[in-house]
């Protein structure tokens, strides 16, 4: 079988063991890769009620099936665990070198448990592997770990995945980073952290093996052609992922902890302001989209700060939560992010939160050692970066997320909280489109905008340009809102990236390189895809969730936005919902898979 | 012939062309390689009164000839360039793979003149060579530069010397930086940076070719035994490069700026207390002494905080100064100085001149924008270096160093500004030890423990087992200096590292490498140091430096060490400059060297 290495590594760190294991026919068949393995294997390996942060939780490192071969933009690899911030399943997926490096080394996956006794590091290379003590990197930034682990390794070229000082520290929005990308969300940093892991490395010079060497290459062909004649091509390559010019033209960037729609002085923050800023490109491994920009800001108490990015979410949380338009302070955070190991959603959501208490006056300069959280005043925020990052008094708090920081500060705190599932919002404002708000709603990881990403809704016309698609319209956002959910779980088992290839091509791509003819049936693979969400799905109802977590803080549901382009628009929440389990054949009551749905995609080892 | 590449590149950034030429026979013959080429070549090209930080001063970067070879310890390179901190003749000397790297690219050195209208680096490869655009990295730290290079050009394996912000500000103690290890004193930094040259980025895959292969690694194996049983080897690759204990214990650690010769605790910053971070070890190309060590700190404000090194002096200079013995802080003070791009000995020392002004009322808290200088207070060390870097308030005139910033303060601060021909002070009262002072006070370059560093007063026995030299005494220190200075010279035109290799086993692998049977004499490389060290002091005469510059700061003259065991020790200054100009051969009324010497060192050219 083609694409795949067949080999899973095990670890074991509270023993410090190892074994091996090849993929099952079934789990191949079945689940296809990526996206689909990590859900079935933390689903059989987690019992339920395992402490995140605990022995029992996993991390699962998984390469998709076409990482290291010739296929545009499919080298992305994907970590799984039960998220200490949201008490549930998570994925976390990230870009760069690593999958690439993995295959390589011999591995289509990792699959750590247990918890070391003092800090090491994981070193794969052609085959082999070993613990390494990381006493010396406990402590450093993600790029010095990146550093120090290629110097002592006598080798530049090792792909790293490692976590930061917020790691360590067990920040609960804690990421895992890789050469400046991040599997950021969800506290996957915080995981690691809590087993002393440190880092990840990976080496390796084994080739990827194609069944149809052939037609796969023809695919492959297809694929760039494709690629460079589709309008994000453009966008993503010329641009970089910036939607603040699309987001406030809909009313929809969300501005004061989301309490208006549009943020004054935009303009300021623009794809055309970040495009100044650019230096220089960046490319993960085998993508011609290049999407990655180098930014640095030249003037202002900035000057000299840069990163690569900033992405259109980390522009949005560092000046609309804030009522900042400081295109220098974006990129000082989100650097700063990247060096300390933070996700900058649940970062910079958290300091909205705390914003907006402070303003009324719920939080004084007391609580924050002396900071003033006020409108317009981005002063405060790389130093509460740094606090979060160390646990430093206010940060102390601050690391435990919104959800579990409003409980704490208490006084009616809980509803300013921006979450879903104790996931932070990201960059859209769920009134101003009703299926990518159910998607947030209804995420299985709570408030993530790449589960169910509904374009149809943001860019008509983007997919099929007569489409014409009423974005404040209730009827028909359930099934909608499935379709993509399920779509992006499909497109996940590849691992492809930035959606340019078209669902035939990245079929056949799959069927081509690993020779299973069925991988080239959109229809099989849209079925892998609600299989795989049911599952998922399941896995947090084994932990307690049900329809009372599909919730949203209550101004969305109960204040309209009052300006802009979605002035008027509250969320529908209960006939959106109920739109939605009626849409995925789930009881509405519990909000669940129900018994026949669970047997329909094979999955009835997970009836509870 | 063997060993050099015979190839020199010509750079001028104000025309952006190139040039090549080969190295005459006789600049061989007669300067041998490293220091020997550099001294030349910059008198040659250079006119006197050439504004420092102007379009007429040069950067030249020369690898020594064994470089890229088995030699062990012998792949430094070494800058020279006009110093804007003396506005003299200045060489600085860094460790690392670069050297190693140039010599694979195809040259032996480069030869920077002009200034670009924009920021460049140069980029060398495979005997090869363009100027790029350097905007992207303008503004960057150092190991941000040699990421984004690495990654811009795909290379992960290129080597790099890079200037800091500092450098940029033309702060005129920033150094060139190479992977962590620097061409730190003198300014070269701020030259660069004058030039718009942000860095030299060299690959290359050629191999370095021996004119008598056999023979040589016949040397080479001696080299190895040799060092094994040095008995620096062990102390520095069991301790790095640190002197704390031998300076305290010589009552010539410099205290409260030069004030006292012995730290109160210094054992919290001994060897053995640093042994403690260690973490890891580095090494340069080729060289089986690896002093370089990574230490970090793991408890206390400065957790986290990590460096390559410290050595001595960066210790001393974040110590003794301020009467602190933090040892976090030394380490993130260091990290602070490599990231920035400044020299730690010129920068501590001007802070150290500050916090003696703050104690007398020269200076207030007015003048610091709020930081308090008070003994034993760390706290404004790390701000002030930030200050420095980018030249904010206060920081701006410090920039300057501490000989013209003291002259702007003025009050009477030029006194306590511990410098020699406008370089800060390393870390050894010269009251205790007199050819190891009279070196501070002679050197061509100011105040460099380097230029002829006196181990047999310091460490008696070390070279010798039955050597007693009264460190104290003033008779026979002009030779002993004179002795010292020469033999550093012809030891830096091989560009050795450390001092472990004999002076026999030196020349024979010059020889055996090069094919010059001159140079396995010690006695004509003495001769070759001596024509070196005398040149350079003609370039220094040819600016209108004379015995007027031997100059030290009053109080080693006119005030006693108080306590310790160089208590009651001044330095004597005339009867040793006088015993030093004669055992120079120099006319003591200029304190320069006479046309006879300059005759008998084929030296005729350099009259003035």
């Amino acid at each position: 079988m083609g694409g795949y290495k067949n080999r899973i590594l095990r670890v074991n760190l509270s023993n410090r063991s190892f074994s091996e294991e090849p993929l099952s026919e079934a789990l191949i068949h079945d689940y296809v890769g990526g996206r689909g393995f990590g859900a079935r294997l933390l689903y059989d390996d987690l019992k339920p009620g395992a402490d995140p942060l605990g022995e029992d939780n996993e991390i699962i490192l998984i390469a998709g099936p076409l990482a290291g071969t010739n296929a545009q933009a499919f080298s992305r690899w994907i970590a799984f665990f039960k998220s200490p911030l949201t008490g549930g399943y998570f994925r976390s997926v990230c870009g760069g070198h690593l999958a690439a490096e993995l295959k390589f080394a011999g591995f289509d996956g990792i699959i750590i448990r247990g918890t070391a006794d003092s800090p090491v590091y994981l070193w794969i290379h052609d085959g082999q592997y070993e613990l390494r003590d990381a006493t010396y990197l406990w402590g450093l930034n993600c790029s010095d770990t990146h550093t120090l682990i290629r110097e002592e390794r006598h080798d530049p070229n090792i792909r790293i995945a490692c976590i930061g000082p917020a790691g360590e520290n067990k920040v609960r929005f804690a990421g895992i980073f890789s050469d400046r990308r991040a599997a950021g969300r969800g506290g996957g940093g915080a995981v690691m952290g809590a087993k002393k892991l440190k880092a990840i490395a990976v080496r390796g010079h084994e080739q990827v093996s194609l069944s149809r060497p052939e037609a796969f290459s023809k695919e492959v062909k297809t694929q760039v052609k494709a690629n460079l004649a589709h309008p994000s091509y453009d966008v993503y390559s010329r641009r970089g992922r910036q939607n603040a010019n699309l987001t406030n033209t809909l009313g929809m960037f969300p501005t004061r902890n989301f309490r208006e729609g549009v943020l004054p002085g935009w303009e300021s923050i623009s794809s055309e302001a970040y495009g100044k800023l650019w230096v220089g490109r960046t490319a993960c491994y085998k993508c011609m989209i290049r999407c990655g920009v180098l930014s640095k800001v030249e003037q202002g108490k900035y000057a000299g700060a840069w990163t690569e990015g900033p992405e259109y979410e980390t522009i949005w949380v560092f000046t609309g939560p804030f009522l900042l338009t400081d295109i220098g302070l974006t990129i000082a955070a989100d650097h700063l992010c990247d060096e300390l190991g933070l996700d900058t959603i649940s970062a910079g959501g958290t300091l909205g939160l705390c914003y907006e208490l402070y303003e009324r006056g719920i939080i004084t300069s007391q609580d924050t050692s002396g900071l003033e959280l006020t409108y317009g005043n981005g002063e405060p925020i790389t130093e509460l970066l740094r606090r979060i990052a160390y646990r430093q008094d206010f940060g102390d708090l601050l690391a435990e997320g919104s959800r579990l920081a409003a409980h704490a500060i208490g006084k009616g705190s809980e509803q300013f909280a921006m979450q879903v599932k104790g996931l932070e919002m990201p960059g859209y404002d769920p009134r101003g489109a009703k299926a990518h708000g159910l998607s947030l709603l209804t995420s299985v990881i709570g408030a993530s905008h790449m589960i169910g990403y509904a374009v149809q809704e943001l860019v008509p016309g983007r997919y099929s340009p007569n489409q014409t698609i009423d974005r404040f319209a209730v009827p028909g956002k359930g099934e909608m809102c499935q379709w993509n959910q399920d779509h992006m779980a499909w497109r996940e088992v590849g691992l492809e990236c930035g959606g340019l290839t078209s669902d035939d091509n990245y079929a056949r791509l799959l069927a081509t390189a690993t020779g299973i003819d069925d991988f080239a049936d959109t229809g099989y693979l849209e079925q892998v895809g609600e299989r795989i969400y049911n599952l998922e799905r399941m896995f947090n109802a084994r932990e307690g969730f049900d329809h009372k977590d599909d919730a949203f803080p209550s101004r969305f549901i109960h204040q309209t936005l009052t300006e802009g382009p979605s002035a008027g628009q509250v969320f529908e929440i209960e006939p959106l919902l109920t739109d939605y389990y009626n849409a995925r054949g789930w009881d509405v009551n519990t909000g669940n898979p129900t018994a026949a749905k669970l047997e329909e995609l094979g999955l009835d080892f997970a009836k509870l």
